[in-house]
């Protein structure tokens, strides 16, 4: 156990107590409506962090290969990789499936379907597969009602080394919904879309076994997830401001900050220099709301109108939204702040360490996660 | 030796011949104006590539001290640490030293002046410390003529483990100087700015044995850097889009691309979906003008008017600027494509491991990269 006069700045600080929070709050969301939850686990990808909301033997997914084997190392089984599969990741899927891994990927296309078939010697097991439905024209995927969609399932069936498992979809368009309401409403737009292909499916004989969905908006919109086997979710276990926005969770539920030192004062700008840059922020703005953070003091208590206005590599620019000048006591040279991240997947992704803490301020564990691909 | 198959993307390539090509040029600069260069290596963080760049024994400019630590293991005594310190970090300057590393560090404030001279204890040698100086408005370092410099330098001067060496700045500034004469004016802004802070020192009889100026786009403007004894700078050595839009580089000198596969097409929608997402191109847009990034073939030529218009976390959304329909021929399901990157350090940060190839299409070696802080 230590405080942070010990900890190097920049740093990842994980709120071990809202962490677990959040978790059981999708958790209870499920077992009350029975769908399985395979927690997406691309936000923090810490085999310590999915003890507390995807405990083994959990289902979960990921979002490169290179989780897929962190996790599997760790004891994981049934993992889902969700994104469209390419001929060049082949050999790392069967690595997996060497490994006694029950993987599971996805495709949309018909050239993806022949290409799987083409190759499915190359592969010890039978491997599973998804196909992404696009139930709101945000990214992959292909249109529930797509003459497509019987094709790439008949191609996929033609090879007994490929088993078509299923349907899923992530309802990306919710991260621009901003009324409860509108959520409601993408999610049951997202099982509507999902459970639309199966049935045309089913039509056609083809039982789908999975169907799949998720984003932690519509997974948390708090109505049916009518059809759904199973929910994804990642960023719900440590929520962001992107999240506080949508109204989707409120800024004290945000279980990730990044810790840093004032490193300069430049009153006559009314300016606070800060230690960490885009390297340890990302650059990702969110909703360009709030710069590439809100500031808050070492407690975690936010400041009022203070953000991060501007980043380089390792240096940040706070300043006040009003333009107000640098109070005395709160911004002193050397002191730490923290900021709260616009998207806690890409802050993140910036560390290979996160500082855990207990009591706030002390700082318990530190975790390791994957990278890479 | 390997082509591309054996390649899972998303990867980082380097062109080894480009980075040694850009190399060239600006030690050819500093050569013939007798100026010393000393490489900011946080770009590619990798001892492989400053090998072509700053070989030992090579000054280099370091952005943490992470980096420093792993340039330390591979030889390199004199290191720049040029982010402003702060009292958390004391410990880890004084371990450079204690492993014989001759590290300066920088400070812009009286405040951080008196806590250095206050625990300079801490230090088992004399530490060297450049005061930063703001040439251009646009981040750390005090004015020229504030009254705080001579305080500072007074301050450190009153401790005999404590060595005043000089001033530094970085023209930041010159990011937004799209025209060469403009980044003439701006070279010659920031070696007065510091030029004109070394005689307010040298009427009161300190003399800066340092005077350290550095910014890629000021570097290489093409005139003399009078008074400087030493030049930092580090994106020259791969370059990108930010350089190439400003005119200090043409496109085909960036060193650094992105190879990606192709995971799905919508020609519905004129969008090809490729598996490099803002974890793999950074969210790094530059300066707005080629969303997350340029699409090139894979043999790295510019696909005319394709660019990456969305980015999540593992997926790249192209389209082409005016709509045009995806041609047949080009985005095949799993064929590879190379993105340009906005900002170089900013993607090259992104991965720690870069392709390296000497014939284009033939990566001949695997770098390693630091990572942290």
């Amino acid at each position: 156990m230590s405080d942070f006069s010990h900890i190097v700045t920049p740093a990842c600080l994980i709120d071990k107590a809202k962490l677990a929070h959040n978790a059981k709050r999708l958790q209870t969301v499920c077992e009350a409506q029975n769908i399985k939850l395979r927690a997406h686990v691309k936000t923090l990808k810490s085999v310590e962090a999915a003890a507390l909301y995807a405990p083994l033997p959990s289902p979960i997914t990921v979002s490169t290969l290179a989780e897929a084997r962190y996790f599997a190392e760790a004891g994981y089984k049934d993992i889902l990789y969700a994104v469209g599969l390419t001929p060049n990741k082949y050999e790392a899927v069967n690595g997996l499936m060497e490994r006694g891994v029950d993987i599971t990927v996805i495709i949309d296309s018909l050239a993806a379907a022949e290409s799987l078939t083409s190759h499915s010697r190359r592969f010890i097991g039978p491997l599973n597969v998804l196909v992404e439905i696009d139930v709101d024209n945000h990214r992959a995927g292909i249109a529930a009602d797509s003459e497509q969609l019987l094709k790439i399932v008949t191609q996929l069936n033609t090879d007994n080394n490929i088993v078509f498992r299923g349907v899923m979809t992530h309802a990306g368009a919710s991260y621009g919904c901003f009324k409860n309401a509108d959520r409601v409403s993408m999610a049951k737009q997202e099982c509507a879309g999902v459970m639309a292909a199966a049935a045309i499916l089913g039509q056609a004989g083809i039982e789908c076994h999975t169907i799949s969905v998720g984003s932690t908006p519509t997974a948390l919109a708090g109505c049916e997830h009518f059809g759904a086997t199973e929910i994804r979710a990642g960023v719900y276990a440590t929520f962001d401001l992107v999240m506080a926005d949508l109204g989707v969770c409120q800024r004290q539920d945000i279980a990730l900050t990044v810790l840093t030192s004032v490193i300069g004062l430049q009153h006559d700008k009314n300016r606070v220099i800060v230690d960490a840059g885009w390297m340890a922020l990302s650059r990702d703005k969110g909703n360009n709301l709030h710069g590439y953070g809100l500031v808050a003091d070492r407690e975690g208590n936010v400041l009022d109108g203070w953000y991060v206005s501007q980043t380089n590599q390792e240096h940040g620019i706070i300043r006040h939204k009003e333009g107000k000048p640098i109070p005395a006591d709160k911004f002193a040279y050397g002191s730490l702040l923290r900021i709260l991240p616009n998207h806690a997947c890409a802050t993140a992704g910036q560390f290979r360490h996160y500082q855990v803490t207990e009591d706030n301020c002390t700082v318990s564990e530190t975790w390791k996660s994957a990278d890479g691909w």
